[in-house]
């Protein structure tokens, strides 16, 4: 096995920075659904200092279009920076004093990580739809291998949300025995038909958008009014109908010069609501590939905890793992009642497993805004 | 003002069909947001008999999607022949013994009345893009004219669901001294932001289409697979995660062989209720019109009851008519709670209104599938 590790000076082109994104190339590994893909590449960050038994580290697991860049040590305080940042630092749930806090960019992805933007060894092209289909079990499997390659002996904690929710789930399910404590946030034993229905919707604006060009299109040329509008699709279900009346109601757009995906004037004005999601697809655009998106959307609607195991019970008899399930009360695209049931399966079935909800109006994407309560809810992480 | 009538042999190619479309135009109507329209045509089906005072006619109105035929008298109990079939008919809520039941295609649709796929008498050629945006409340005007040509003086009911719920209650505010009863079923005083978001990725996908070319398509290939993704979402906020979930949960389709509307693969195989959304998104292609869908769609989101009023109780205060609101448990399009408070606002302004929710797990949907509750609820209507 050949391993590489790249660094690279991170953190809005400051030369001092102290970010650093790593990488570890490895020859090959297994997939689940079959086949074997390699060289494989991680991309990682990792904040405070492993200890010499290998025991003290914390895995965060990222979401569909999120990055190993879980945590800023220069902007410590900004969500914008950092996804998690305010979770993560001295002091904090994830405490970098006395926790080896690790971030990688899931397989799959376009941070950094083996995805279909990356170049085949085979062709010297990019996979484009020709990369294998890749399961959350698999991206486990390769941060296990990543771990290992660290030196990781033991998890204190795997800690993620809505497709990271998965990964933390399926830590404590295929790796009991090295993980002491997971945080399964805003995700269920596997979605539901109305989730994988939404998720189905994005991928086909995506594949529609002329430029797909079946998932060969050159680097910064992809699909992006669709992939736009998959995005704006997606924001919706991350919300909540409460919150966004909150927020926009029938507010009119104050700015209209945002133009929408597909280059189409406005029809009788434009609603707040409609000038928020444009932006919000255009910004994905700029910084995600779309055959990433079809690959990574379709891994969260393919997960199914008890895939492999006899049954459903099989599957969380294996759970050793304090685990700790946190929903979120207006999420309807892992609806917490869901994830509460998740958590009295584990139970009932003689597991240790904690239940918190979230009283949010702000939808799926609570994991990501409500700081006070998720910090409350992850101080139950056992020591 | 010039009136054609035009008579069409309906129903499942038998010549001796006793349905009938029939075909009125006038001269031209000015618009809610400005301008004139002009002729206009509208389609429509009758069933029973007017009486001399013209006043024993119930109008029913279609949501988006639907035509004038919402009852058959040779297939009475199909509501796949017919929409409303169940709901019309001797001794049914809408009595065709007692009643003359009109069901009119409203403006901008594509069954016979004006819309974007007719032919603008100043060009020659379909409006397309050109079409004015129309409103519900054009609609309703639209409606009031043909109901003067017909001798209907005044109506015993108005009575549709989703943006047909939106007509009723509009000509309840628009024209009370007109209406006896309305009954307004599965909508509100005006969409929420998230409907209106979704409302919004549809209109997105249709206009990606490269076949959509800026409206202008020739009949019959205009952009179907954006408008087959945007009937799949459109299916989805129809339903509800509980209904979804009875009906698909995480089988596997049976039958791979329905196209995806973007004609890609299927990756890692094929959920039935992706399947289900396929056959959904081309059967409309098949029988509906892309621009049509955008103006109808366009003209739901833009509906508010108050506009034009001083406030929405100076609206509401407007109503005559005992208002009946059938709100249904799981629809999120249109939450049944929503519906509630526009009842007890009518109330609280002095109105007779009356609230029934319907106890179904099929969302927004019901009120085209609950018929025993539908029938029930219709019957508090006052004779």
């Amino acid at each position: 096995m050949v391993a590489h590790i790249e660094h690279r000076v991170g953190g809005h082109g400051r030369v001092a920075s102290t970010n650093q994104l790593f990488k570890y190339t490895f020859d090959s590994m297994p997939l689940q659904r079959g086949g074997q893909l390699g060289p494989v590449t991680l991309a990682y960050e990792t904040w405070g200092t492993l200890n010499a038994e290998g025991d003290n580290a914390i895995l965060i697991t990222h979401a569909l279009t999120g990055s190993a860049h879980a945590h800023d040590v220069e902007h410590p305080d900004d969500p914008k920076v950092a996804w998690w940042n305010p979770l993560i630092g001295p002091g904090r749930p994830f405490d970098t004093s006395r926790y080896f806090v690790i971030c990688s960019n899931i397989l799959g992805s376009c941070y950094g990580s083996t995805g279909p933007s990356s170049i085949d060894a085979n062709t010297g092209r990019p996979y484009g739809m020709r990369f294998p289909l890749v399961t959350i079990r698999d991206m486990v499997h390769a941060q296990r291998i990543l771990l290992e390659h660290l030196g990781v002996r033991q998890l204190a904690a795997v800690a993620g949300g809505s497709i990271g929710g998965q990964q933390a789930l399926e830590w404590a399910v295929a790796y009991p025995e090295m993980v002491r404590n997971v945080a399964v946030v805003a995700a269920t034993a596997a979605l539901t038909a109305q989730a994988v229905a939404f998720s189905e919707v994005e991928r086909q604006a995506i594949m529609l958008d002329p430029l797909w060009q079946q998932g060969d299109y050159p680097a910064g040329q992809g699909p992006g009014a669709g992939l736009a509008i998959a995005r704006m699709l997606a924001m919706i279900t991350y919300q909540s109908e409460e919150g966004m009346e909150m927020r926009f109601a029938r507010q009119a757009a104050g700015n209209t010069r945002i133009p929408a995906p597909s280059g189409s004037a406005d029809l009788g004005g434009r609603f707040d609501v409609e000038g928020y999601l444009y932006y919000q697809g255009n910004s994905l655009v700029r910084r995600f590939d779309a055959n990433s998106y079809l690959y990574i959307s379709r891994a969260m609607d393919l997960y199914d905890v008890s895939e492999g195991y006899p049954s459903l019970e099989a599957a969380l008899r294996r759970v050793r793992s304090h685990a700790l399930f946190i929903g979120i009360r207006s999420d309807f695209l892992f609806p917490a009642a869901r994830v509460r049931w998740l958590a009295d399966q584990v139970k009932s079935l003689g597991g240790r497993a904690t239940y918190v909800e979230l009283d949010s109006p702000h939808g799926h994407d609570a994991f990501l805004k409500e700081w006070e309560q998720m910090t409350a809810a992850l101080r139950l992480l056992e020591a």
